[in-house]
């Protein structure tokens, strides 16, 4: 039952030990502790769902889990191992390296500050060094010492030792009053503007009122409402502790007067107002993102529909997919693979053909236009969304802590002193390694399902089963993007835990550091993962081909692929279609919803109970041990990591489907529900954080939204027939319009060029004999100087691509810069509002002014040795 | 004599009567006045140059100019006209109309106010209505009432009426201790946190000694220090006052310390550290812009120069050139001109293809890469470098303060809501008649002067002259860069004035946003102005001229221009040299040295003294009576105008001169120098304004170094020869070499296909019957089928020039992102001073807190009633 409670919660595997700045300075990691309890304290009591209670006081104990009294309120919950001598051998051999590790830095330490007391116990350890018991000894030393800790600080604690879980030992920790006020006074040095105007307007209006008695709600009310925590971590202290293995886990006890209103938690945690008193404003802002995002996909997904709808109705009277449906139009084209395949039709690629309309039409041109300015407008609608969050949650004068150092680097630095070695190679190693090694296997599966295809189409070419000749082409669409697919989502988990690998090895300085590094590094891997199959189909395939008799093979006698007359766009689309759907299908339903279950089946399977039996020991259990039993929160990283995969998804192939904002958007509807249900039933309450904007993601969205003008760009001038097709209009069809084109886009080939051994077996599969076939390409005519070489249609229409590029990605990027410029990042609203406090408080200055002189006028001459007064001396005596 | 001084500067002619803001709340006016006092009564004393003086009380006299007293320092200055009939009964018919609009704006503002003091004035208005010399009257009156309202705010005035100067009168200010503490109080809202800290440490400190005499130098220094004005402009007030004529201009006086120095204002202005005391952050900031601008040029020109003398070294082995300059390749080519010109051989171009490759090599690809990473790096070093000055200068908490509105935006409000009538046609009107005007103009400039070569050349052709003749390219080219530089040099003034009069038809809200789009207007004029000559030689000259046989004709019989056989590149040389040396030697030395000059010499002359007279004259003066004669300053927009402009050309067109960054240098040193004069000598001392960053400008240079990318990827590509060199060498050279290029880039012409009465009239020019001419062009050959038709060769290259300009243009977007991700905005050492002043905090709250816990301990049974305390109230007391 060992679990780890981690700030990020990528359970980063077994931590060594830490705690050397908890020794040093005793007093410190108490502090973050209690900084951590003390917004839990607080959130509660001003919670939404909480104030139907009018009265605080007096519901003592309907406001949740309480101590044994019945009186103070559990704020926050350590729990440990009880010890079991027998796992205590199991685990020794493997912390042996580390206790040794521990007693040098302890000496180091011990050295620096000069004989603290921590250093007492040096003897001890000394003689106990091989004692197998003494890491559970240690522990308890550490715990003692740390409860000790809390205490002197002012916090009240209560042990609750393995009376219905076994071997688990909890901690409950309460924060009294007036400990909280005095963090109260603490956190003032940050206040913002904002509170310290409702200040003035309290000091000014004070002498009206000015005894009130110290236990008033609505005193202690306006005392915590003018006051907010900054810490954003807990740190050091307790995280070393927790690696350590001292405690086991440390979270905040779920509401419990919320768990009744359990069947609307989604309505709730949409209302992501209060989501943040509840979870904090790190969660809040992921809520407000994603929905946010959501909405914002309602517009892109109406539209994306409506392109569609226009590519269904056009399709009628598209000329060319007429040209290659009509059986007057007699054209043999070449066989698609050496000796097994033969001649074969052109209007046998019809269907195809009007398949590839749907998502090769002017308007999708018009979309991906469409969907890069959407992705500007998205991003600065969320900037200006998180700027009034920032102003209603008042975060305007909150600046991010600097973080503290993690555990595992301030040990390498300690290592690095005792060993005088550098830490570098291994890093580097561990990159030249890895990044090859991932290079090679995303390439490696694209390779793989790429060979899949040729030797699957090949086969059954050769099988003389002519209903399974028929569907050759969609089965093996079908087929390789469901592999992709399967493919894709096992490697992400292994990417997953490549990625943390990687950044442990590099081991970042800070937590923020580790989690921003790990995120790039996760969205590197994922990335490449979820969209090579993705490129390769846009860009790569049927490129380098060759032409009949000149063929490009790969690894023997494997060619290359080819794309149907249409063009890649189909097949492209289908693949796009099959992760979008698959990936979120199977990552929603099986991963978020089935597993969990499947995991609490087998837990009840585990502890032999009946579920009756099940139900009446989970009502005997309290708040605190219920918490306990469910998962630790992983942190957010899953779930950006996710909607961003999707907003690459919707964004940088839009132009090949349209439809995928459309699939975004119901996903995502889903998606909030399950993300909230999860959070309030499902994960132990997560640590509430502060933040002021979404982070690193952010860049990454930004970054995406930029890298889709220019994938658009190429998807639109190389991937559809949009360039050729107007080329062939405006430049070399005789009457203006499309009739012909089909024909321009073939080259003719002499069956008597082909390569000894791979001509087709069977020349006279379509009953006469083939003299000249067709193929797809600009290439010279058979009675040209150069047959075969490239034409100047094909130059043309390049050069013709290239210059849809770059006026594409430069007349969009300067659309996008000016819907940037155009929308203020701060709502008009908010700014108006802002500098309305700002006047306001310059005329509170001169009202104090005014009162000021009128007590200086009076005084003067009464007391001309007023002993100093104190800016924050005046809350204390309120509490 | 009459001279507005105006916080921008551009002299916005005759302002309408503001001043309703100050009619109404009458304090206003004169707390904003006082604010800029205040600012430059203790940014004197804090001046590093006055430090000098130990003892500042006693040097009463020596501390500049004083009131008659001898004691009271003149801290603001301001003059107006003494009243002289005979002027009065000129000007009244200007007036006359703004009366009345006066007065009824007056009635609303009573109706608003309800009768607040100006009321009372209203009879005595409509019973004056018409007598010519109300407006004087009026005028006094309001001086009058100003002048008590200073008073009432305790500020401290010397008049003195026309002693020396006829016609002027100077109301002395001066700013006495109390206000100035007051005003530090009332600044102290705004404190920093870094100032926060300081505070704590001196209460700390402070019970050391509880008493400190409150005149004793350092703590007033003490509180000075610790203190800062915020208000960045004077407002409403003072410019409704000055835009009305009740005052002609309002200065602080110039430190009559410093003057002694003079000879070495550069090195004092250099050390910007010590200017922003004397001038305030805003031009504190240009000097330091300007600094790193100039410090960044250094190893651009060294690279420049590098690239120019590689250039230089390689041209004797460039065999293109070595081709051209062979007389063993006699080559015809086709006249450049209809009748006129005769056939020429190509050898007669080597020159310029000598030229040429000086500038388009291998190493101006380099080059350019090297200066959109250049513009990126000098942009991040910018940031840091003003997030270090904030952090110095103490502005890491200073916001900007929201404008005031603009008296034109009042009075132009006033009118809507008399006339009920929108303001909005008369501004698209504006808009409408005069962007095409400009676009209009402009292209008429342009096409003028192409005209101009078109029409000299063939006029040069036709004469007999040999020597003229031999001479005609280098005299055309030579006269029609100097035609432009005088156009570009006119039309800047010009378009100036239209920048600042379509921006006074917008009527903007308030003075910044008049800033802005003003900058804007005159930015995108000014740009277009300098910039369209080069734009056309290097991306339309030699475009669009048609074949032999088949010219492209504009206005009759014109042809379009040609290039030489090596590009236009080095016709875009000698414009982009002409330009920036020609203007910068122009605006420098003729503008800012010479103008100046002849202006101080016409006064002289019209005085009606001699020098030794005038020299006397001078010495009885007073400080505030030289500053009188000295102009008004008139803001910083030109110096960065012109700053941006060279910017442009350095950056824009580096690819085709790289000797761009060296010239640009040279010209900075001067200027720097010559800036530094003129702001200590020869304008009044500049209002000090507070600024955070350098604005607009910083988006202009921003944007400017993204279009650069683009721009430099266009010149290389298509303006230079380097892709059909490449082309050449990979694709076409039958051996890899260069060999051949020439004769690859030169198309055949059959002279019988010359369209009737183009061909030349001396076909036996050359001294042999030429029936095969050659002209510059990738065309098909003259026995291909479809002869003149574009070649494949020419689809090739464009489509190579294309695609080297989408990879271009994103592998330099790419790296210069990834430099600006690379370097933090924020310097290190910055961040960790910022880190350590928090820990401080920290630690001295917990001092804090111990000592009030103490206290509360002492004092918990003596007083429980204690009087309540202010935060802010223990300062006053020191003063």
């Amino acid at each position: 039952h060992s679990s780890f409670s981690i700030p990020l919660g990528q359970g980063w595997g077994p931590r060594l030990a830490g705690g050397s700045r908890w020794e040093g300075n005793s007093d410190l990691p108490c502090l973050y502790l209690f900084v951590c309890i003390f917004r839990y304290s607080f959130r509660c009591m001003f919670c939404p769902l909480n104030s139907l209670k009018s009265d605080e006081a007096a519901s003592g104990p309907k406001q949740g889990p309480t101590f044994q009294d019945g009186q103070r309120r559990v704020d926050y919950v350590l729990t440990y191992h009880v010890q079991k001598p027998q796992s205590v051998r199991r685990k020794t051999s493997r912390f042996a390296d580390y206790r040794i590790l521990r007693s040098l830095r302890r000496s180091l330490s011990t050295m620096r500050s000069g004989g603290t007391p921590p250093s007492k116990e040096d003897p001890e350890i000394a003689a106990h060094k091989h004692r197998l018991d003494y890491h559970e000894d240690d522990k308890r030393f550490r715990q003692t010492e740390f409860e000790d800790n809390l205490r002197e600080v002012g916090l009240e604690l209560e042990k609750d030792e393995g009376n219905k879980i076994p071997g688990i030992g909890f901690l409950k920790i309460h924060a009294p009053w007036n400990v909280l006020c005095r963090e109260a006074e603490f956190m003032k040095l940050k206040m913002p503007t904002k509170k310290r105007i409702n200040l003035f307007i309290h000091k000014v209006t004070a002498p009206l009122h000015p005894k009130v008695e110290p236990n008033r709600p609505q005193n202690k009310y306006f005392l915590l409402k003018r006051t907010r925590c900054t810490k954003a971590k807990y740190t050091m202290g307790i995280t070393s502790l927790l690696g350590n293995g001292v405690y086991t886990a440390a979270y905040p006890l779920h509401d419990v007067s919320i768990l009744p209103h359990i069947s609307i938690p989604m309505r709730m945690l949409l209302s992501f107002l209060s989501c943040r008193k509840y979870f904090g404003e790190k969660i809040g802002l992921y809520f407000a993102w994603l929905g946010v995002y959501t909405q914002m996909l309602i517009p892109a997904a109406i539209v994306g529909v409506i392109v569609f709808l226009y590519g269904c109705a056009t399709v009628d009277n598209d000329i060319p997919s007429m040209e290659i449906c009509d059986p007057r139009n007699n054209i043999t084209m070449c066989p698609l693979c050496d000796r097994a395949c033969s001649y074969w039709k052109l209007k046998t690629a019809c269907g195809t053909a009007r398949a590839s309309h749907l998502f090769d039409n002017p308007a999708t041109v018009f979309f991906s236009i469409f969907m890069a300015l959407w992705a500007t407008m998205f991003m600065e609608h969320w900037k200006r969304r998180q700027m009034r969050l920032n102003y209603i949650w008042d975060l305007t004068g909150f600046e991010e802590e600097e973080d503290h150092h993690r555990a595992e680097y301030e040990i390498q630095v300690m290592q690095k002193t005792l060993k005088k070695q550098d830490m570098s190679p291994k890093v580097v190693k561990g990159f030249l390694l890895s990044f090859p090694l991932q290079i090679g296997v995303t390439f490696a599966v694209v390779f793989g399902v790429i060979l899949y295809r040729i030797s699957i189409r090949a086969a059954l070419h050769m099988s003389s089963n002519p209903t399974a000749r028929s569907n050759i082409r969609a089965t093996v669409k079908g087929t390789a993007a469901v592999i992709n697919l399967v493919i894709i989502i096992i490697m992400d988990e292994v990417y997953g835990a490549v990625a943390r690998w990687l950044t442990l090895l590099e081991v970042p300085k800070t937590d923020k550091s580790f989690e921003e590094r790990l995120i790039i590094k996760t969205f590197v891997l994922k990335f490449a993962n979820a969209f090579s199959p993705i490129v390769y189909l846009a860009f790569f395939r049927g490129r380098m081909v060759g032409r009949p008799g000149d063929y490009v093979y790969v690894i023997g006698s494997y060619r290359m692929e080819e794309c149907a007359h249409a063009g890649c766009l189909m097949e492209l689309c289908i693949q796009l279609c099959i992760t979008m759907l698959g990936k979120q299908l199977i990552q929603n339903n099986l991963f978020e919803i089935g597993i969990p279950k499947i995991k609490k089946l087998i837990r009840r399977r585990k502890s032999d109970m009946d579920s009756q039996q099940q139900e009446d020991y989970n009502m005997t259990l309290e708040r605190h041990e219920k918490d306990h039993f469910l998962g630790p929160f992983v942190g957010l990283s899953p779930e950006y990591m996710e909607m961003i995969i999707q907003f690459g998804m919707v964004t940088l192939f839009v132009a090949s489907f349209p439809l995928a904002p459309l699939f975004a958007l119901l996903n995502n509807i889903i998606e909030i529900r399950l993300d909230a249900k999860k959070f309030v039933t499902e994960v132990r309450r997560p640590i509430a954080a502060r933040a002021k904007d979404i982070g690193i993601w952010y860049n990454l969205l930004r970054g995406l939204s930029k890298v889709a003008v220019i994938v658009n760009a190429f998807v639109i001038s190389f991937t559809s027939d949009f360039i050729p097709r107007l080329v062939y209009q405006y430049m070399y069809s005789p009457d203006g319009s499309m009739h012909g084109f089909v024909n321009h886009t073939l080259s003719y080939f002499n069956v008597s060029d082909f390569q000894p051994g791979t001509a087709p077996l069977q020349p006279m599969h379509l009953g006469y004999e083939v003299q000249i076939c067709r193929y797809k390409d600009y290439r010279e005519t058979l009675w040209s100087n150069t047959p075969y070489d490239l034409s100047k249609e094909f130059w043309a229409i390049l050069a013709c691509r290239l210059a849809f590029v770059i006026v594409f990605q430069n007349v969009v990027m300067l659309m996008s810069d000016f819907v940037d410029w155009l929308i203020p990042d701060i709502p008009k609203d908010i700014s108006l509002q802002i500098h309305k406090e700002k006047i306001l408080m310059v005329e509170l200055f001169m009202k104090e002014e005014e009162g000021k002189k009128l007590l200086r006028d009076n005084h003067t001459n009464q007391s001309p040795f007023q002993p100093r007064s104190r800016p924050a001396s005046h809350t204390p005596s309120k509490c």
